[in-house]
């Protein structure tokens, strides 16, 4: 599926290879633990939040797919190590030439819910295979979790209406890839953006801009009106009468009796760009009932959050177009997710200093729930020793294996992740789904291992 | 540059073409404007935000020299189209087939402050091979200037004292690398990205993590102090005593003695992570010179803003580690630029409905500055026709070619981008350095063009 290179420079996205997005320190470190002989300790590296961002109740865990891939092509070849020989000694590239990952990976599922200190994902293996997969492992998870817990948010508000995202234009162009999969993972309908149908399956969805319409502007004395019409037959010649007409580039109720006239009352569907849209799309509503268009939807889009999606429900409106607020985690644009070295040759670890206490040791985790499935509480345990479960509970256990001796599980994929976000959302205690800040939906208990370290 | 690819998979990062950086929108638009014939028509689109985010007093435009690299890899080559074919028509993928952006690009030299209104690009071609720009100018203009726009009032409240940027890991892998440019040429010294060494000359920088400390955790006995001095020796062995030593894992005092006894006085830093930073780099800097150790730099970090940098000019601090906030633009982690048709055949063109009037015509721009160099006003004119400039004023044009016919033209590259900023910042009346919510630091006239659409 790869297209071939363009004739000149290919600088702007020249890397297959995975293994230079990573910060310079995990590669000093390596080198000092080479010398010292400690890269080939055995440990286990834990990724969790300590926190969910102000106010939020859950986070869905995302980037875990796209990890397992990512892993799998970070490789140092040539030119990397080419690119490292100004800092990094002759035994380090040495090993940077031969890396592959050849440890254990375990995580949540992805599109698993997660809570402050839940251990989305753990890595085993050396030292030094495992030290500098740092920086990789968090962009993933955490720009993918923050588009994520914010789209969940949104799909749970529009109770059933599809939303779709177009905030492309708002995200780095391939953060805009990764926020089109997360949105989608998390509820969304589709997206606007074609990369993300062709690397990740995301449905592509789309209607017009504005620039069509003016584009149908001319010099000899027409009208607005005209220039809408005739910008609006050449879509509808184009696409058909199912397309989505953008009604409000100059007039809005004129938009709508041009769009019925030109398209007919099988008109898929009027997108509404700017203004109040409650009150619009009630006056649109009835216009295109008048007009016979019965059947004709109506989607809102600008700059429309969570919080303007519950506000809209007690609307007409039949689909959401959202941007800017899920490709930037409405509001937290990152996930703040860590990366701790938790266990050393099976010895548990933690940092002491204030402020960024971690827990030592490696962790699985259970979500306990009643037997009507609202869950009550997130279970953080000691690896291999899940505590009792009382009788009246049940538990499921969140920790699966990924990868095994370097090599990618099977992964149920992306539709599998969204029933995942689903049901997570069906499972938390009502109280959980608000939109106002609070706690988080259910509590966290950890359990710490039994052997401390002195 | 580019690594051979990895083995197996590489749909991580698979583009080498930008093409599909694009919202189908823009596609579907291109079908019907060539279905009649309004594809070929001379247009104008514009770049530019409508308003600076809440409380900025200017913004950095970044992002222009990625956009020309991006320009000339935007071409559709096979499985690009394959990935079109389920919507598109035979016409419209045989134009894209043959696609190559054979206009003009026009804009603000990259680095150069802008305002609201500012046109910070300007396109020019036929409809077609402008449209489908859309989404990919606008994802980097977006993401590179908001984090350039953040980054520069760091900078200028870091008054001189190196910034660095490492915010890598909280931000999309591939963005990681734009937002280290972006940082850079706002005025960072440097970034813990290696991939932004390679691929745009960031001097990529680095300390040490808390795992490495950890890692010297034995079993037999030891404390944690001799864990520590464990790995300050193995750090110190390897990268040698001008090394930045993180002092904070266990206990902060305990950990500078250390740092001190291993290295000796020669030791070129240590790092504080956590913790009251104003209070402990006080501390540290009393005990540094107390051990003899004069010229060891104190860098911290840990959660820095704009605030938090300001808030510790008054201490012994040598160096800011600065994460999150910069990557994800210190609460504006987007700009919010829009692209816009202004003109087509010459006629200037503007949508009308309420909330987001834009203004027809093309346009460039003039600074006004004082004798003194002190800026009073940015003037947006129509392209062609420059106002006449008051006598006791300074002009400067801001507008330069960028592309002319398709072809880049020799951009002066991030050094010189470095110094624009400083410059820009060096010309703001003082108010407009201020932290603090406020208007933006001039006002910004628009000139209407003579020739208005009825």
């Amino acid at each position: 599926m790869t297209a071939p290179p363009p004739e000149s420079s290919n600088r702007q996205v020249p890397v297959s290879s995975t293994a230079l997005l990573t910060d310079k320190y995990e590669l000093t470190m390596l080198a000092a633990a080479l010398r010292d002989g400690t890269a080939h300790r055995r440990c286990s590296f834990e990724v969790f939040a300590r926190r969910l961002p102000e106010g939020r109740r859950y986070g869905v865990t995302a980037g875990t797919g796209r990890f397992v891939e990512a892993l799998d092509a970070f490789r140092f070849g040539p030119d990397e190590l080419a690119a490292l020989g100004n800092f990094l000694d002759p035994a380090t590239l040495d090993y940077l030439a031969g890396y592959r990952f050849s440890g254990d990976v375990d995580g949540y599922g992805e599109g698993e819910l997660y809570f402050p200190g839940s251990p989305v994902l753990s890595v085993h293996g050396t030292f030094g295979e495992c030290v500098v997969l740092e920086t990789l492992v968090l962009s993933i998870f955490n720009f993918d979790s923050a588009v994520a817990s914010a789209a969940a948010r949104m799909a749970s508000v529009a109770a059933g209406r599809p939303l779709i995202e177009m905030g492309s234009r708002r995200a780095h162009e391939q953060a805009a890839v990764a926020a089109a999969r997360a949105a989608y993972l998390a509820g969304f309908a589709g997206s606007s953006n074609l990369e993300a149908e062709r690397r990740h399956g995301v449905p592509a969805l789309g209607t017009s801009a504005h620039a069509f319409t003016l584009l149908h502007t001319t010099a000899d004395g027409g009208t607005a009106s005209d220039w809408e019409k005739a910008a609006f037959r050449a879509q509808v010649d184009a696409l058909g009468v199912d397309t989505t007409l953008l009604v409000d580039t100059y007039d809005i109720t004129a938009g709508v009796a041009n769009a019925v006239e030109v398209a007919g009352p099988q008109l898929g569907a009027v997108r509404i760009d700017s203004g109040d849209l409650g009150v619009l799309a009630r006056q649109v509503r009835e216009q295109l009932d008048r007009l016979g268009a019965t059947g004709t939807e109506i989607v809102v889009s600008g700059d429309l959050d969570e919080f303007a999606i519950a506000a809209l429900r007690a609307e007409p409106v039949d689909r959401y177009g959202v941007g800017t607020s899920v490709v930037t985690g409405s509001g937290a644009p990152t996930a703040g997710m860590v990366y701790k070295l938790v266990e050393v040759d099976g010895i548990p670890v933690e940092k002491r200093s204030s402020h960024k206490q971690s827990h030592g040791g490696r962790k699985q985790a259970l979500r306990l729930a009643k037997a009507s499935g609202t869950v009550v509480e997130e279970v953080i345990h000691p690896a291999g020793h899940p505590p009792e479960v009382p009788a009246d509970l049940v538990a499921r256990a969140l920790t699966v294996p990924l990868v095994r001796r370097g090599e990618p599980l099977a992964t149920p994929g992306l539709d599998a992740a969204r029933d995942r976000v689903a049901d997570g959302l069906r499972s938390l205690p009502w109280d959980g789904l608000k939109l106002s800040r609070g706690e988080a939906a259910v509590p966290s208990r950890m359990i710490a291992p039994a052997r401390g370290r002195s």
